[in-house]
């Protein structure tokens, strides 16, 4: 069976349709060596006609590592932002040590094959998909915890554990990795790491960058390098594991993870209930509780939709006390003082704040914002945005969202992260296509995050979705410079080559 | 008057002497345009043939900024290391804005002379020092605090404020950048980023990279660029602001940091003597601690030797109570009954520990420790070294350090930040030239710290001391990498060119 007999089994490609791109991630491989052709037949196939040289090269170093059958390669096209690839990739090969993913980089080096990194497959920007010509190369098997190290308050995991059940088997020694994705229950503590993805804690306990201390990469020709330190201080060369860190695939592919832990939250987490009148109000009391020198450790902010949509998924009765909700937690030594002064700070703000009676009906609070990304999909479909504006700017934002939301005729429930400036407008349409007034009004919302000081992704990363406004953030020199970092890992551009720095006839560096 | 006046006023030069190795600081500048002779003289100067064409330019274009008598030219050859150039530089330019900083990287990339950019001077390891035929770019005079934002917890400023003084102006409104060299008083935020200067309060607060959200920086052909981010979160593109704190000049020169900001702690800060037996004992409650999940702010260590001298400097009378010392503090919330239970660890693991009585007995204590550097150059010539081990490893480092200290018929009185297993072994010694004996001791130390796991430099940076090491910890095919990384940025090699990734005829990767 060859790939390309999966090709009238894609997924639903409801992100493919946008006039002015062709989002195929079709590679471009004129640098590399038997570059591959986009049927996905090798230019110099070997005796099976059928099967390009690079999948036979990896069935032969990697045997049943190599998945060629219709259902892994369908999987491969698509991740949990719905968007997929035009077409199936070549292979996928489960990598399960560092020896086989040198093995696949050595033998698609060879081959000039591109080589999509992939780990639990939950992103939210099409980061780690794989297309036409490609091999994607899964870390999702290489999932031992290697070590745990309360003396030197760190683990070393390979990438493809789990978030959650890190922190499960973390809690028995009394540790935490404090990286907290939404996702953390079906995501990778590798691709967590590749996106940067931050979560519900940045604000008190920061972004993931500031929770890894070393890892092990292998680089597009196989070669292994160690990066970072096993210690708190280290400053000999420059930084490269800073900057694997969020770098989505295009430098090389994270074999191993030194995590840097904090000892286990221990003590009571009061939980606040706030209601508001209006959401700029709630923004209001949000930037407010920043501005107080405040550290809540949650701070999730809902606006009127998202909480009629996830009382009515969750049962549980949220609806008629307001047109926006806070949910806030504290945490640690002082949590219960610090929770006094966010109530205080709520209520000058126009909030009806209440503290959660008991732990089970914070958690019940807590688990309704958990299901807001399942809660909106049940409105339509649904494509998630990621923008971060500063803290000050919440309410701005807010506003801004919904001029455009009335001007362009769309639907743009937003959640936030509001201790983040991070928020998640959400459009909800009917159908698979992307309709055009969605597209305009996602990108005027992003050149508004921008104008504000903030960004165009604030954890999802930049994947195929917004590979599109890339030099729109970072002005043409950044990029220019970027792309040649780029070019110092990966020479030949054999690294998720249709991502974030895709070529500009694939993704202008100016939009439209 | 001409740089080469000042030849004969060469400052001290004790560790220029290594045989094996020429720390002349003598750029390589095959690649430039117009490139300099070693006497500084341009290959094509203009009229008057004592002054280099780039001399001539920078004068013109930025009259009595730039300096070039022998006070400044002298001053710019060494820093707090005691290391010097052979030769001092071309000229000094003291930049007073962004648009000065560009203008001196374009004619540099014009005539193809070397950019060395430089702080305060307060640097360990030579890594800001000029020499023949190089720019020294100051940005000492850019040092205006240009925004403190409480609401969305950041300050921006220019890279010449100094961290005392911007802490004592950001308490002014309850806020606090946490990075806290032993320095802070003379030593400069630039430089602090440069090289991602850490301190006393790394293990809870983080170091230098986690404080700054976002850089303005001029690359080596005068274009400005914003790397990072004004929010909490942002992942769009690599993460060249990380890449860039502890790059030590050798991508680019800052010229606006935009930092994160923490509430200022409040509240009581209880303050631990522990006396002990010897060393390793201290080394193991230090361990002890942190394997308890316990977090002091403070917790340094001090040997017998570094606690006759400090007491001796002071007056404060600590010796006789014990072979070894260390001090303690916590802070925050919670702080008190994190000090009880850390005084339990303490006396569990064989110390005698004291509470301060009042904050003049904690502030006295503090100071003490301060004065360690200070305490040091009044035994001899200090060289001053700075290796990091995991956190579990600080008792066998100090053991290795007692057995080659014994075995060199070496002086190496060593202090420690023990909560992040940062190490200052100090070499004291008679005269101006580094003892052979100190050179191989200080070897094998550096070598039985990588061996631990741990690094050659915990916060200091290589610089032009430890590049003759780099290699060493980095392995040939990480240090090639950067070295691209390093091109990348800065094509031409101008920026630096003698420090760090130093030409392998100056530095080999491989010692000895």
């Amino acid at each position: 069976m060859t790939s390309s007999d999966t090709t009238d089994q894609r997924p639903h490609d409801r992100f493919d349709k946008r006039p002015d791109e062709r989002p195929d991630n079709r590679p471009v491989t004129g640098t590399g060596r038997g570059a591959t052709t986009p049927d996905g037949a090798a230019a110099d196939a070997g005796s099976d006609e059928q099967t390009p040289e690079v999948v036979r090269l990896l069935l032969e170093a990697l045997g049943a590592k190599v998945r060629i059958d219709d259902a892994s390669l369908t999987r491969a096209r698509t991740d949990e932002s719905g968007h997929a690839t035009d077409a199936p990739p070549l292979a996928v090969v489960e990598a399960e040590d560092v020896e086989d993913v040198q093995a696949v980089c050595r033998i698609c080096t060879a081959t000039g094959t591109p080589i999509v990194s992939r780990g639990a497959g939950t992103g939210l920007a099409g980061g780690a998909i794989g297309g036409a010509g490609e091999v994607v190369l899964s870390t999702a098997r290489m999932n031992r915890v290697i070590e745990v190290s309360p003396e030197n308050r760190l683990a070393v995991v390979q990438p493809g554990v789990l978030n959650g059940a890190l922190n499960a088997q973390l809690a028995e020694q009394g540790l935490w990795w404090p990286p907290d994705p939404a996702s953390k229950d079906i995501s990778s503590v590798g691709g967590n790491i590749a996106t940067n993805a931050g979560g519900l804690l940045c604000a008190k306990y920061g972004v993931t960058r500031e929770s890894v201390l070393a890892l092990k990469v292998v680089l597009a020709d196989g070669t292994l390098i160690s990066v970072g330190h096993r210690t708190v201080k280290g400053v000999t060369g420059l930084d490269l594991c800073a900057l694997m860190i969020g770098s989505e695939g295009v430098l090389g592919v994270i074999v191993e993870c030194t995590l840097k832990l904090r000892p286990a939250i221990t003590g009571p987490v009061p939980t606040i209930a706030a209601f508001f009148d209006d959401v700029e109000a709630a923004a209001h009391a949000c930037s407010a509780i920043t501005a107080a020198h405040l550290e809540p450790a949650i701070m999730e902010l809902l606006d009127e939709q998202i909480l009629a949509a996830v009382s009515a998924h969750t049962g549980v009765d949220l609806v008629g006390r307001g047109r926006a909700y806070v949910l806030l937690q504290t945490d640690g030594a002082g949590a219960e003082a610090t929770a006094e002064q966010i109530r205080a700070v709520l209520e000058e703000n126009g909030a009806r704040a209440e503290f959660a009676d008991d732990p089970a009906e914070a958690a019940r609070l807590v688990e309704v914002r958990r299901q807001v990304h399942p809660a909106m999909t049940r409105l339509g479909t649904a494509l998630i945005e990621d923008v971060a504006v500063p803290r000050d700017r919440l309410a701005a934002m807010y506003r801004k969202i919904a001029e455009i939301a009335q001007r362009h005729d769309v639907v743009i429930p937003t959640n936030a992260h509001a201790g983040d400036g991070n928020l998640h407008p959400t459009f909800i349409f009917s159908g698979d296509e992307v309709p055009q007034p969605v597209w305009d009004a996602a990108d005027e919302l992003f050149q508004y995050a921008i104008e504000l000081g903030g960004t165009l992704t604030g954890e999802h990363g930049v994947g195929i979705l917004k590979r599109r406004w890339l030099g729109d953030e970072l002005g043409t020199d950044q990029l220019a410079l970027q792309r040649r970092i780029k070019a110092a890992f990966d020479p030949d551009g054999l690294l998720n080559p249709g991502k974030v720095f895709a070529p500009a006839e694939q993704a202008p560096a100016n939009r439209r």
